[in-house]
């Protein structure tokens, strides 16, 4: 998490804003990345078409509801435990750009490996509001990555 | 990619999209996702500070450059292959959300697996005005996946 200001590395920077917030959106409106935000008190308040893609839960359905529609229920008390910590000390414990993996849950039930970075929504003073994660359906990988270590423990031919 | 406009679910509809311009521009402005856009013919116009983090050019280093920069010589004329096929039809010969893994170089001459999504800009008539990719650095993944394979092929004990 960066709180450096935007450097668009021209000269002309209303110009460049303007771009900034059209690729922004671009990107938030799109179903490739699943983006998510939540308030303080992990309630989703932003759900893009990626989210809906890959969990199947609606902008509708998601808006409001607790972060737990997308948790598997044994990691809940793990996750709102880490939530918590973020949330009273302003800041993640990971390094700046690291990629979270964790279990996810479809509204189906199924259950997917997700990868995701986290970034701290601000109020004008400075003070932690909510999260923004960007998330991706990585299952496929995993099991293949799952397979393969199976495969070794078990002295099977490639 | 989806040309679906956005539904914030809920009914306030300035509010939400005031809260949705906060979140892209939290995404935006961190260094935890790679954001890069370039123009038509492939020059880079946005390069965000996750862009700097993870390729070691600067925006002001950046822009205005080929997205050569940071592809291996012996993939840019695949890349540009690609690149111009999609800008001549407007669409991705990928299915939505499809998850897109190539080495990338950093500014260092050193390589990297980077994994991406791609997302269109369009212009106010909806033509292809240019090209947005969300980027991860996933080599420590990718190198571990390499070291299991080979392990395998080779018939070592786990």
């Amino acid at each position: 998490m960066s709180d450096k200001p935007f450097d668009w590395g021209r000269t002309d920077r209303s110009e460049e804003e303007a771009f900034g917030t059209q690729v922004a959106a671009a990107v938030l409106n799109a179903a490739a990345d699943a983006v998510v935000a939540c308030d303080r008190e992990g309630n989703i308040r932003l759900w893009n078409p990626g989210a809906e893609r890959i969990f199947g839960f609606s902008a509708i359905e998601a808006a409001g509801q607790s972060l737990d529609i997308i948790i598997p229920g044994r990691l809940q008390a793990r996750h709102w435990d880490g939530f918590r910590k973020m949330m009273a000390s302003g800041q993640s414990r990971y390094p700046q750009g690291h990629l979270l993996s964790a279990p996810g849950r479809r509204k189906d039930g199924s259950q997917l490996s997700i990868e995701f970075t986290v970034v701290a929504l601000r109020d004008g003073e400075g003070r932690i509001s909510g999260l923004v994660a960007v998330m991706r359906d990585v299952t496929a990988r995993f099991e293949e990555m799952k397979a393969l270590r199976k495969q070794l423990r078990e002295g099977a031919p490639a």
